[in-house]
C-alpha cells in the first residue's frame, strides 16, 4: 500500500504527481486545472466568504469522513448566511505515512459532496508533516458564495420570533463520541453530516421572512441559541419535548453525562422566522429530504438578559446554559 | 503564563473569550466583527482566490513568524496572479499547551503584515488539538483579490522573453535550514518573508507587458522555471552568475549539500516579460524597496523540451533539474 511521504509535500515532482493523480482526478474543473497560484473566477455580485479548519478524529466515521465534512461544513456556513455556495478551496495537512488510499477516499468523498451542492473546488494546497506532528489529516477549508438573501443576523431576533430546527440534533457529536469511547457497536449512531444548500435554497426562494440562521455545529443547539439571545438582547423559551433528539443520542448522553443540546450537528439548521411565516417555513422545510423532520421548538419571549429557557412537560423552566469547558475536542 | 487549553477550541465560552481577547483585538474590522458564519463583502469585478496551509517549523524565525508568513504568502499568491489582495481568512490549528503569548505574537504580526498591503482579515476559525497531535501551530490561509492584470500564465512564455528575479533567492529556506541544524549563530541568515503587492502594483500600473509571474516558494527558483518551461514547451537559459544568491546562503548550501536554486524564497517574484519591456520593468522594480536588487537572469531560448539550462561563466551549460525528494519539510 502506497504511503504519503515527506517528499509529497515538498513542492517538487512528487507533489505534482500527487496533485495530478489524486486531487485533479476528483476535483478537476477549468479553474483548478490552471494550477496557478490563484484561481481566477467570475465574480458574484455580493460576496460571502467563510473558513474553517477540520481536525475531526477519527477521519472516517459512520455517515461521512473529514473530506465530506469539510465541504458540507463550508457549504453550510455559506448557506446559513443566505449565500449560494460557489467555490471552495482546500488545504491539506497530511501526516507522513498516511496511506494514499485513505487520502484518495477522503478526496473522492469531498468531490462528491461538492457536486451535490454544485460548488467547485478551485484552489488547493498540500503539506506533509513528519510522523507525530499531526494525526493523519487536517483540512483547512474556505468557501465563497453569492449572497442571495440579505440581512440574516444574530442580532435580528425580536419578541414573537419562532425558532425552528430542521432535524434532530446532536447526532454528529454523539457519533464521534461513541466511536472514541468504543460504544459504536452498541449504539446505532450515524453522523448527520450533509450539505444544507438544497433545503435552504427552497426556503429562501419561497419568500418567507428569515431573521437568523445557523448550523448547529460546535456548541450544538445551545451554542447557537445562547449566542442569538445574547446578541439580540432577548430571552428565548424552548419547549423541551418539542426538540427532536434521537433515542440513541439521548442514551449515550445519559451514559456519559453529556447534554444532548450541547452536542454538534453537522446537517441541522437552526432558523428564526417571523411568527406569521413560521408555519409556511416549516411546511417548506418538511418537503425537503434534509428537513423532513423539521420542528418548531420555541420562540423569543421578549427583551431580556440573553437567557435560553427550557420549559419541561411539567411546566417548570430551567436555564439552558451555554456550552463551556472541554466538551469534545476534534469533533469537526 | 497562560496556555491554550482544549476548551479554547470547543466553540463554547472559552472560544468566544479567546476570539475577543486575541483575534478581534488585532484583526478587528466591520466584516469580521459581525462574527457570523460567513463574512458578507463588497464584491470585486473579477475574482482571484487562493489557499495555502502553513506548517513552518520553528514558528518564529529571523525575519518573521508563521503569522507574517501566512499573510505575506497569501498576499503574494494573489499579487503574482495579477490581483490586488482584498480579503484574507485564517484558520488556526493550535496544539494544546501553546502559550497565549506566543499565539498573540503570531496574530499581531499577521495583522501588521495585513495592514502593510491593505488587506482585511474577514473570517477565521480556531481548533485546538491535544498535545502531540500538532507541532505548536498550523495556519490554513486563503485570500480573495480583484484581478487587475489579466492573462498571466505559466503557458505564456515564448522565444526571447526575459526572466527577472526581484531579489536574491533562497533566503527563507536557508534561514529555516540553519535554525534546524543549529547553525543560526554562525550564519547571518534572515528570511526574506515579505508582502510583494506594493512592488507588483507599481509594475502592473506601469503598463509593461508581463507574461508570467510567480513567487519562488517551495521548490525555489528552479521549481518555478521548470514548471514554466514544461507548461510553455520552451527551454530557458539562465546566466548562473547573474542570479543573486547571498554568501551566507551559498555557504550553508555548500556545507549541507543543497542547491540554492531549490531553496524557498518568501519575498521574491520571478517575472517573465517581453524583451522590449525588460529594461523598463527592471527599472521600475529597482525603484521599490522589495525589488531594489532585481536582476535579469536569463531568457527563453525557444521552443524546447521544457529544460532550464544554467550557463556558467566558463561558457558551458548544465541542466537545472526540477526539485524532487524530501528537500525540507515544514519550510512554509
Amino acid at each position: 500500500m502506497r504511503k504519503i511521504l515527506l517528499a509529497h509535500g515538498s513542492g517538487g515532482e512528487e507533489t505534482h504527481r500527487l496533485i495530478k493523480e489524486v486531487f485533479l482526478r476528483y476535483f478537476s474543473n477549468e479553474y483548478l486545472n490552471e494550477l496557478e497560484d490563484s484561481a481566477r473566477l467570475p465574480s458574484p455580485r455580493r460576496l460571502a466568504y467563510t473558513t474553517d479548519a477540520f481536525t475531526v478524529s477519527p477521519i472516517f466515521f459512520p455517515g461521512g469522513d473529514i473530506g465530506k465534512l469539510a465541504v458540507a461544513g463550508t457549504v453550510n456556513d455559506l448557506a446559513v448566511s443566505g449565500a449560494k455556495p460557489l467555490y471552495i478551496a482546500l488545504s491539506f495537512i497530511i501526516e507522513e505515512g498516511l496511506s494514499v488510499d485513505e487520502l484518495e477516499r477522503v478526496v473522492r468523498s469531498a468531490s462528491e459532496e461538492a457536486k451535490r451542492s454544485g460548488v467547485l473546488v478551485v484552489a488547493g494546497d498540500t503539506k506533509v508533516v513528519p510522523k507525530g506532528q499531526a494525526d493523519k489529516l487536517y483540512i483547512g477549508a474556505s468557501g465563497i458564495g453569492e449572497v442571495v438573501y440579505e440581512g440574516l443576523s444574530s442580532r435580528n431576533l425580536s419578541e414573537g420570533d419562532v425558532i425552528i430546527v430542521s432535524g434532530s440534533v446532536g447526532e454528529h457529536g454523539a457519533c464521534i463520541l461513541a466511536l472514541r469511547e468504543g460504544l459504536d457497536f452498541e449504539l446505532p449512531l450515524v453522523s448527520d453530516c450533509r450539505s444544507l444548500w438544497g433545503m435552504i435554497e427552497r426556503l429562501i426562494s419561497s419568500g418567507v421572512q428569515l431573521k437568523a440562521m445557523r448550523d448547529a455545529t460546535r456548541g450544538g443547539l445551545s451554542g447557537v441559541l445562547n449566542e442569538w439571545a445574547t446578541a439580540s438582547g432577548v430571552d428565548i423559551e424552548l419547549e423541551e419535548e418539542s426538540i427532536p433528539v434521537k433515542d440513541a443520542v439521548r442514551g449515550l448522553c445519559e451514559l456519559l453525562g453529556f447534554e444532548p443540546l450541547h452536542l454538534a450537528s453537522e446537517g441541522v439548521a437552526v432558523i428564526a422566522v417571523s411568527p406569521e411565516d413560521a408555519e409556511r417555513a416549516l411546511g417548506i422545510l418538511r418537503e425537503t429530504p434534509e428537513g423532513a423532520e423539521a420542528r418548531i421548538i420555541g420562540r423569543v419571549i421578549g427583551k431580556g438578559e440573553g437567557r435560553v429557557l427550557l420549559r419541561t412537560p411539567y411546566g417548570v423552566s430551567r436555564i439552558l446554559e451555554p456550552p463551556s469547558g472541554e466538551l469534545l475536542p476534534r469533533i469537526c
